[in-house]
């Protein structure tokens, strides 16, 4: 069982990285970091039912398990290079490992990434992805560097993967914006070139895999300041505004998981480089707030009040 | 649940290794590998009644998990420096939870390993361990270099761990040689000094994870050779002798999996070095046939029969 699978998303996957000195079929695989290089190092876990919905299609669960991957190491501002793949699955169907590994690879593809490692074993489906990217010393993206005074960025929009699972949770829709907003689920777009694009710029960057509040409250924690963000800036898609309603619209954009978008904050002279670079990939950012002393993060509506949000975070599936 | 396993283990084991620049607590760990060294990377799965029976005691379980994977390192004679961890389990019991962080730190803290990155998630109990090693170029010890002539060694005794699942199967024995056994099964030790004193002197090298024919059944694919055994010479230990019949003693040296001992191929004139070598380290190492042209395994018994063996390797528990 453990070649199929293994081998399938290999012969897809980038083959000619002078880095791999040698690859899948040893007991280890041996790779060289470039000269001058720090080695980013991630590992995160999907488990059927509770990080993806049972049912989901078998190309998009390989997809994301490496998507969320590729969004630390962008969290980072890391280059890709190289990734482990563990898996359990309850019975080996050839269609359902063809099709995960094809969701696999195309991601892995977009960046030239090769799976150096792989194990498959019998059990729930569960797939462990860990990555491996490359940083200059000094120029990786921490969440402690937040200083009182930066304004703070989201990427892309927010709440989308939350409607996502909201519209799968009631029974699916087949319009245009439902499969986009579902799509935003299954198939998230991690931040790679903005996370690039941020070293030298950016003061604090962290991912949105368990909600902007949440997240954005780590780096006010690692930073030791607090944030003030206003509601009426956080972008939400026109998808998103269309199908929901305002209040629930905005619950998701503070609170959903899953959207994978870079949160950061930029000194007030990197603005307009900031916006201008992250313009020019085509995911935008908005900015939403700023950094002030204290602790914790607060949110201001439309009218300049304060809001005690229902949900701080998101806690997948409420398990 | 997330920071309390990943911090009980951090705080356990290696704190001050300077090639950690940043560990856990960021989306991502940064590291750096000692110039002129390549990087060996491995990972391996464990699923309860799969990789080990239920009812293991965590700290067997936390220190097989990082055992199988150091014994690949081992298997490549790279030394171990960093894992990460990820762990899903049913439900978050603060004892379970406790015992196993002892068990993987206990076995993390003989080789300074620090562990950068965890992830634990709520699922069937699974716990995918990824390793990170050191080898200087050139030096790694691969499958693929065994060459007609070459003698065969296996080091420590096999088939000791499925003696072990013998007796856990039956109900288990309370004596000292059954503790053995069953205590090779839960807390195998991975072979790494025997691997770091086997370069430049192997010519090709796995661990015995599946049962002694089916790994060196890899090194012979790998190069292109054959392997000849007797199985008289095959290193049982005492309390296997003891416990079980010349025949299943045999078949479970044979076949037996999850001794984690090195298999490995040594040209004739660096026997001599090898066996001082490893005898000084204390697992010794024992000859147990030679590499010829062909392919596959074949073994020979005491009247220099052939024989028929009626299983080629060991599929965990029948799964």
């Amino acid at each position: 069982m453990e070649f199929s699978l293994i081998d399938r998303i290999r012969e897809r996957t980038a083959q000619g990285r002078d880095d791999v000195r040698l690859g899948i079929g040893d007991d280890a695989a041996l790779l060289t970091v470039p000269a001058g290089q720090e080695l980013a190092v991630a590992i995160d876990t999907l488990v059927e039912g509770v990080h993806f919905p049972i049912g989901t299609a078998s190309a998009d669960i390989g997809w994301k398990a490496l998507a969320v991957n590729l969004s630390d190491l962008a969290a980072m501002g890391a280059t890709p290079a190289w990734a482990l793949l563990a898996l359990s699955l309850p019975k080996a169907e050839p269609a359902f490992i063809d099709e995960l590994a094809t969701g696999f690879a195309q991601l892995a593809r977009a960046y030239r990434l090769a799976l150096v490692g792989g194990d498959t074993t019998r059990g729930a489906l569960t797939l462990s992805v860990a990555v491996h990217g490359f940083v200059p010393p000094g120029k990786a993206l921490l969440r402690a560097g937040a200083q009182v005074g930066d304004v703070v960025f989201v990427t892309g929009t927010l709440g989308d993967a939350a409607a996502g699972l909201a519209l799968l949770q009631r029974g699916g829709n087949a319009d245009a914006r439902s499969a986009y907003l579902i799509e935003r689920l299954n198939r998230p777009t991690p931040r790679v070139a903005a996370g690039l694009a941020l070293r030298g710029h950016a003061h604090a960057c962290i991912d949105v895999s368990d909600g902007l509040l949440a997240d954005l409250g780590h780096i006010c924690t690692s930073s030791q300041v607090a944030a003030e963000i206003e509601v009426s800036l956080l972008p939400r898609s026109s998808a998103l505004l269309d199908l929901f309603d305002d209040a629930t619209s905005r619950q998701f954009a503070l609170s959903g998981g899953d959207d994978y978008e870079l949160c950061f904050t930029v000194p007030a002279q990197h603005v307009a480089d900031v916006q201008a670079d992250l313009a020019r990939l085509g995911c935008g950012a908005t900015r939403i707030g700023r950094i002030v002393e204290g602790s914790g993060v607060r949110v201001r509506d439309a009218d300049g009040q304060w809001l005690e949000p229902e949900h701080r975070g998101w806690d997948h599936f409420g398990v």
